[in-house]
């Protein structure tokens, strides 16, 4: 029997990553093709310990039904977290526990967006935000990132001309781009959006990530009544466990409990136990360092292959923080044949075009370097030099 | 600054039962309003067992992020269970791991509906599910239940005049009513729906949970391909972990699963390793047939003490199992009314109200008997009787 789909699942294209992913399954292909925190930080241990300390204490009660928020333990602790790393006030009861920040994006889009709606988002931006937010079926008007922030030009003319509802932004280490908004380019476009009835969305999951520089202001200090924050522990603590937040004002609040409920009634509560009691515990600082330590030096290792095997004419980014860089290549070349020619050199990457929502191909790609040691990036890294030479 | 909501969002109404279970918090309240699962059953040193084990064997790789379909393992073990419980051949593929069955329900919701789609609902139908699915702002149309099931007149009606796109049923000792759906009433529903395009979910989160009578026929069997099926780990297991499913055939799979993503990527693995481990290494049968008996008791000291103590001109429903009956006030007797005067006795339950997707008041209640021992339940009864007998 045939099945009427709705309109919205229609829309949505098949994952263009999936498919990518699927051809480095291959072991003896090096992949800068993943998003995936390095799994030797994961505190196998410190969770095992909370696991059992919960359970010896709490029993029963962290297996029942609990409150759509979230635990209150672990709201406090991000309200702590925010207060002592970004100077920030930010309310428990304005906290919402997510399952993973990803829910935070479907919750928002759901709270705010009409077929039809205005929405900035960041090109390149975020593909899993792209996804989530084309559910409901807005029009999206992509705004340039290049190195420090937003093109202030375009966005200026896009708020003029279209009054969009939402702007989307990962103003840290940005996934695909790993750039990162100057203190000024993030006052400039605060500035742009005073006045307009635009809230800005600022996803942080990288924020913790960082090797270099010093932490920069928050949207939500230059426009406090205006800025829902989300967050997330999949990159510094583990993915699996699906734990996110959402800081949002009590009037938003209030209807994004309703979409939460709707959704799955609240987020997996033994786990924010787990969770709670593990950042309790430990010292979650000392756990990021270290962290940082290795991701800093992968970075360091692929952007001197890349200054080493890349051709003049192939630009980089260099980031001070998170789990990705984003090259150019020379104008015209296709990211979608290196894709080929590399494969065939056993290195993957990410070929741009899934990051813009309306292109079929482009001259950008984008490389992780938080799963692979320095020898292997190396080595990948003069691979896929050597794929982008034999197509100049 | 204004924030613009989508329509959706703004259409739905405050949670009724949060209100009233705000009430409800006063110790000296006996409670009947409640929807928990009794906690005294949660396995909590299975569970605690089954997290070290898993610690101890998979290590960092039940922490890292994870397909979106779910563990196979746990998938294999839902399947063998239909096989086993139902004679029902599921494939794997055909099953998806969601963050509880809630979340089966809006993703559904996401992947068919459009806005001012037709869809059936039961009268009195299932809060949850009348709030997920409200948020794609369908039209619902309420097929009464009585006991043995479906009105089919009506729903034969509804078919003909609006060719719905989905219809919902709680067959097993629905919530709210506890009523099950006949084998009889089962193949009248199911032949009425063939030749309509028609898709029929069939939630059942409480089929497990049977004090007496024998197993019913699935729709799955009856329209095995147009049957969609949800079910849970909540009541046999735990509920805080957030873990249902949902069986589709693939042409829909592929559609939910793109929602699934965009929602929260995937269910909590780490959540989903340590219930696969708890049931393989556990007797769950046992486990449940320990449920079942204190529930069946509760159940019959519940109506034991309405035949005692409620007036004649009082109905109830008698179920078969679950955690929820259902009782029809005189005509004209208002439950909001009767819920004040039952708080002034100290004891609560949920107005029939909120169950009905159009309706300002009923004569119609919902008991839960999970959560209270047999000597709470009669008297609570006993005050609810009085209660009554005063509104009379």
């Amino acid at each position: 029997m045939e099945n009427a789909f709705s309109d919205r699942i229609t829309d949505v294209p098949k994952s263009f990553i999936r498919e990518i992913l699927k051809v480095t399954i291959d072991h003896s292909i090096i992949s800068f093709a993943g998003g995936l925190p390095n799994r030797q930080f994961f505190p196998v241990k410190g969770l095992q310990k909370a696991a059992n300390d919960v359970f010896d204490e709490a029993g029963s009660e962290i297996l029942q039904y609990a409150n759509s928020e979230g635990y209150l333990g672990l709201r406090r602790f991000i309200a702590d977290r925010y207060r002592q790393q970004e100077g920030l006030d930010i309310p428990v009861e304005d906290i919402l526990i997510t399952t993973g920040s990803q829910q935070g994006l479907d919750l928002l889009g759901k709270t705010f967006l009409n077929e039809g709606d205005d929405l900035i988002i960041e090109e390149p931006g975020y593909l899993g935000a792209i996804q989530a937010f084309s559910l409901y079926r807005p029009r999206f008007h992509p705004v340039p990132v290049r190195e420090g922030g937003m093109d202030t030009a375009t966005l200026a003319r896009v708020l003029q001309e279209r009054h969009p509802k939402l702007l989307y932004t990962v103003t840290n280490f940005q996934n695909p781009s790993g750039i990162s908004y100057t203190d000024e380019n993030r006052r400039s476009v605060a500035h742009l959006i005073q006045g307009h009835s635009c809230l800005v969305i600022q996803d942080d999951p990288y924020g913790d990530l960082r090797f270099s520089g010093s932490r920069r202001i928050s949207f939500k200090k230059l426009l406090p009544d205006n800025t829902v924050l989300l967050g997330s522990f999949s990159k510094t603590v583990a993915p699996a466990l699906r734990l996110g937040w959402l800081v949002a004002q009590p009037h938003i609040m209030e209807k994004v409990i309703v979409a939460k409920q709707a959704a799955d009634l609240h987020t997996d509560y033994f786990a924010q136990r787990v969770l709670h009691r593990f950042l309790r515990d430990n010292d979650i600082d000392a756990h990021i360092a270290t962290i940082v330590r290795q991701y800093g030096k992968q970075k360091e290792a692929m952007v001197g292959a890349i200054r080493e095997f890349f051709p003049t004419g192939v630009h980089s980014t260099n980031p001070d923080g998170g789990m990705f860089l984003w090259v150019t290549l020379p104008e015209g070349m296709s990211s979608l044949r290196l894709f080929e020619a590399a494969i065939a050199q056993k290195v993957a990457f990410v070929p741009g075009t899934p990051f813009y929502v309306d292109r079929k191909d482009t001259n950008t790609l984008r490389l992780n370097f938080s799963c692979s040691d320095e020898p292997t990036i190396v080595e990948g890294i003069r691979r896929l030099g050597d794929s982008i030479k034999k197509l100049l």
